[in-house]
């Protein structure tokens, strides 16, 4: 749906609150008492059957006698007049409704028809509708807060979606005192109708927006999501915190795929392949997000500190490495300049520690320097305030080498009362302010890493187009009415996707084993066929390198008799007979469905190391090349592959290749659930990828 | 030294100030500000010969003028007249002297030296030192604050040791906001004399310290602080944070307090071998130290949460299993209570949420009634505060709970200004209270972690007693002029400390290779005796599986000419012959000498394996057995010992032994820089170990 339907929301010529109290304890007093007192320019309406006027405004007993414009309503009704009212809004002509009203989808089955039947209301009438059981929204440039929120941030950069309204109100008091700032608010609820992408979408296209801060449980839609949040973070960044990591159920270990994949690893993957900078912390958050909303990003990774306090500093420089920046070297000669006006034993190498007595001139002459020195990329001055010292005085240094300089500057006052007054001094002037040495490194780590995601090209996903008679041949297969599928099927749906499959066929006695051997030639392996065994290996169900006719026979038998006496449950097929393929890296690459995201790739070490240690990276198709290489590149076998101690430079395309197949083969055949190739075994570069072992599970 | 020794630093019967200023901007005014200002019980003697009282207090020209008692002196004098001073202190009888002049160690050798010479003075009189470049300390129970830092803090558990002044400073300004309670503070400058390990080992005999907290750059005695540190964390926590963990943050501290700190692994595995709990945040040492000086552990790693905004708890939830911890079952006999007094639309399964509007009864209900359930081991309320929410109310019932159970209590009150009062409140009745829902499960974890230290044994170090032969046979091998040995020389080192190796020698020739080869047994692996080559098989060195004496000819004569050929500058001394091993678990086993702590042994993947996954672990000898299975453990190969997928057990005493074996040889040799045996084979249980290739290094 078209974006500026939501403008309603934030932009509403007249707003009324349907089920508006008289009551100063009614949460709904609260929604008109900051209607009132924002500068909203609108018109408000309370409707109450029952009152006159409340807060001094006109009550009406419905929304149908309010007088033009009205163009937003927000409901504050018992959950069961929500329906009618929504009704009657239609009928008004409102484009755009939030529910705040609870009792919907989270109280059960019955909600949640409920808000199937609202949905058809809003579509009837071309209405927006957000929530139910929401907090509702501010718009901070209009001063239209449907929110009972105490208090409204001051007007900024920051545009923050949440699909929690308690987070909504305890982030307010938060950056209230901080001073960090806000151009949105929005609290989705249940997001019956407009989603966390939906508004994604439409804060993004503000230009006083500067970054995306969002707090999401859930994502609904996968796919349109990552498509909406590709397009934004090239442009802006959105950091994003994530709640109910863990409620993923667990699922049954029907194969190592399934295992080691939960549904949280498909956000993880799905955010990163979006661009979206996923944050641990709610405090995280807020930190970063203010800092893309004020400060440019760093033209590199070098960092220049200023500072009264060692320890500090010490802590700020671990961090900084630990999230990927450095220290910035300063020149002897810049370090001769630093020492003409500061305290003879002042550290004039990075970090430049002022000591205790720093007063504001030092921090001035070090860091007015400093930002003229094309070693740095940012500023980081660090300030424990002290008993002789005026912290404020500081602060004010602080902003004048700011304003003069394009780099990146982060600052740090590490105290509490006697810290808060500079502290929102320098937010207000737009100076991203952190009360932790810890806290500032962090922060530029999160900015470096956005730097290089909007420095990405345009989204190219890979495609393999198989054709419509390898489709036909692969549905065949898989409607057979069976669930699970060994090598032997399995290898035929690889193929239908041109992924390469080691020579060979299943053998049901000793007799066709020797024929299949000799068409794929000596010497073979020998693995058992049978229902009931997971893994091959654990039972002794794969004799190597067998080399002569002879030896084949005998091992064939061997093998059957074997496994009859080890797993006498099973169902016996017989044996593959495949060539015995020389020797490569083992790798294992599967696909697992994802109920949010669809088709997640996963790629890692194979044979026995898997479970040793578990190296695996994933990825939600359909990806780019480069989304391909990030995802090899993740896992030790990946670093593996240019080569290492003299061995060979290994065949990177071939393996981009057989991840690219098999994602096509899962977006084209739905009923897939999981299918795993282990071990693929990977030659060196120009002599492709053997596929020697897989299997596949339907949904 | 006797710890008793340290007690005038913090119980003088009087204090006198070397170089007290009568000027208020300087920073010896402040600290004769702060001696009279908290209730210090003993007299306070200002020293300056210009003036006749600072501050009211009588000022004297000398310490040899001023009456008994006075035990402490703080010398805040400039650096030229340090030495002086101290020599009359001595004379004085002073037993305890604090140097907050700066310009020692920090700024070069002559200031070493001088650090040197007032050692000797302190020895000479029997004096303490603390400092110099130091903040002095803060005694809370007897007021004695000798620093000049605004503000004391509450009186409480967490006894405070910190290796930087400034760090001290910005703290002291933190927790007076939000009234978390010391015993102790300390800033210990450069340790010329009391040292960190001394002042660990002061604080813990004090039974009003629950904790110690500890910010620490470098160890001065590494093998003592560990002594130290297994005994106190055995009966108190020690909650640490480590500053100078790289070069960058090592680069900030080699200003500031002149130590050259150690490598940062061997500080972990010392922290973690003593029971030191490392933290990785500043926020984080404070937060953890308050909670032990504050609750009991809890007795498992069951949590209820309480709260009255969902998405706040998601939060909490996900971050206590992130930290080991879980959410507590709640019995349907529970919430059935639980809904019946509770709104109907809460959530009566953990988290417990009472939506936005929960009242301070809601809170007490709920939690009062979880407390007493068995599945239960913790409580964690979080309170978003509410514009129609008593949140001082809410507080109240969460003492009335706490004050009621014996479950470990901590709260989050997700908020700035408008919850302060309360959060003081909170912290003042002991009741630790983090402003983010991710804080209070970060805390859980560290008390989890610690539980388990403190149910730890006796420390047991494993010993293995080499005869003096073999010392001497060993000292011989050593002491040939030599810095580096092959696998020739390091396998006799090893025999000479029982560590299995390989049968096996060096062939000069063809001719020596078969007969070696008879002895061991075919087949055998020729590897190349170079010097010149690092990794013999990067270029060729090796070959495998050679079963006759016809092949072991050929190849030896091949791999001489081919050694030649690709390496022209190696000097060759023949190949070595070994009988080849059956096939196990590849390790690496070795000792590294670290500058701090001593031998410091390192296990993990060995062969190949090692650069694919650097999956390694490391401890400080001597370690007892228990330390080196937690070092297996803490390893992808050391998982694989007890078997897996049908696999054999593997023979986990003879990696021990060898471990043991390897140290005791390190700790027997102090020349020896690195021993590294790679591979190790370990074969299955009862079976023993293998050491396969072998190298040595000097320093």
């Amino acid at each position: 749906m078209d974006p500026e339907t939501l403008s309603p929301f934030f932009n509403a010529k007249g707003v009324a609150i349907l089920g508006a109290s008289s009551k100063p304890n009614k949460l709904s007093y609260g929604i008109l008492e900051n209607l009132l007192q924002y500068g909203y320019k609108g018109e408000v309406y309370p409707i109450n059957p029952n009152a006159e006027s409340i807060l001094g405004k006109r009550a009406y007993p419905s929304i149908l006698e309010v007088p033009d414009p009205v163009e937003l309503a927000v409901i504050v009704l018992p959950v069961g007049m929500v329906l009618e009212s929504l009704e009657t809004c239609g009928t008004r002509g409102i484009k755009a409704v939030i529910i705040v009203t609870g009792g919907f989808r989270e109280v059960g089955e019955s909600g949640k028809k409920l808000e199937d039947e609202c949905v058809q209301i809003a579509r009837h009438y071309g209405m927006r509708i957000i929530g139910p059981n929401c907090l509702g929204t501010m718009a901070i440039h209009t001063g239209l807060d449907s929110t009972f929120i105490k208090g409204m941030p001051d007007l900024g950069p920051i545009a923050f979606i949440s699909q929690s309204g308690a987070i909504c109100g305890g982030v307010v008091d938060l950056v209230l005192e901080s001073h960090f700032g806000f151009s949105y608010f929005t609290s989705l609820g249940n997001e019956m109708d407009v989603t966390e992408t939906d508004m994604l979408e439409y804060v993004a296209l503000d230009p006083q927006v500067k970054v995306i801060a969002m707090y999401v449980e859930e994502v609904k839609d996968g796919p349109r999501f990552m498509e909406v949040a590709r397009k934004v973070s090239h442009e802006k960044p959105i950091v994003l915190l994530k709640g109910g990591k863990n409620d993923a159920g667990a699922k049954a270990i029907s194969s190592h795929t399934g295992s080691m994949a939960g549904s949280y690893t498909a956000y993880q993957a799905a955010f990163k392949q979006s661009g979206v900078l996923e944050v641990d912390t709610l405090a995280d958050l807020f930190n970063l997000a203010w800092a893309f909303g004020c400060q440019e990003l760093p033209a590199g990774n070098k960092v220049a500190i200023a500072t009264n306090a060692g320890g500090a500093a010490a802590l700020a420089s671990d961090a900084l490495t630990q999230y990927g920046m450095d220290l910035a070297v300063i020149s002897p000669a810049m370090q001769e300049t630093l020492r003409t006006r500061l305290n003879s034993s002042a550290q004039v190498s990075n970090p430049i520690d002022m000591l205790g007595g720093a007063e504001p001139q030092d921090y001035e002459w070090a860091l007015g320097q400093v930002s003229l020195d094309q070693a740095v990329d940012a500023l980081h001055p660090i300030l424990v305030p002290q008993s002789l010292v005026d912290t404020m005085g500081v602060a004010k240094t602080w902003v004048d080498v700011a304003k003069k300089t394009k780099k990146t500057f982060l600052a740090c006052l590490m105290g509490a009362a006697s810290a808060r007054e500079s502290a929102a001094y320098l937010n207000k002037q737009r100076i991203p302010t952190y009360q932790y040495p810890e806290q500032g490194p962090r922060v530029f780590g999160g900015m470096l890493k956005y730097k290089k995601i909007s420095q990405k090209g345009p989204f190219e996903p890979m495609k393999y187009s198989a054709s419509k008679a390898s489709k036909h041949n692969v549905e065949e297969i898989l409607n057979t009415g069976v669930y699970s599928f060994g090598e032997e099927e399995t290898r035929e749906i690889l193929q239908a996707y041109e992924v390469p499959v080691v020579p060979g066929d299943l053998a049901k006695d000793a007799e066709e084993a020797d024929q299949i051997a000799e068409r794929v030639g000596y010497p073979v392996v020998l693995k058992i066929s049978a229902e009931g065994i997971l893994h091959k290996s654990d039972v002794g169900g794969i004799v190597l390198n067998l080399d002569n006719a002879e030896n084949l026979r005998v091992a064939f038998d061997k093998l059957i008799e074997h496994i009859r006496e080890v797993a006498p449950k099973a169902t016996i097929y017989g044996a593959m007979v495949e060539k015995m393929a020389a020797k490569g890296l083992e790798l294992i690459v599967g696909v697992k469905r994802d109920a949010t995201f669809g088709p997640m790739v996963l790629i890692g070490s194979g044979g026995v190391l898997v479970e040793m240690f578990k190296d695996v990276a994933v990825g939600i198709a359909p990806f780019s090349k480069t989304d391909a290489l990030e995802m090899i590149n993740a896992t030790s076998a990946g670093k593996m592959l240019p080569g290492f101690r003299g061995s060979a430079k290994l065949d990177q395309d071939a393996l981009v290749d057989v991840i690219c197949r098999l994602a096509q083969l899962a977006l084209d055949h739905p009923e897939i659930q999981e299918i795993e190739i282990n071990p693929l075994i990977l030659f060196p570069e120009g002599q492709g990828a053997l596929a020697l072992d897989s299997r596949t599970i339907l949904g």
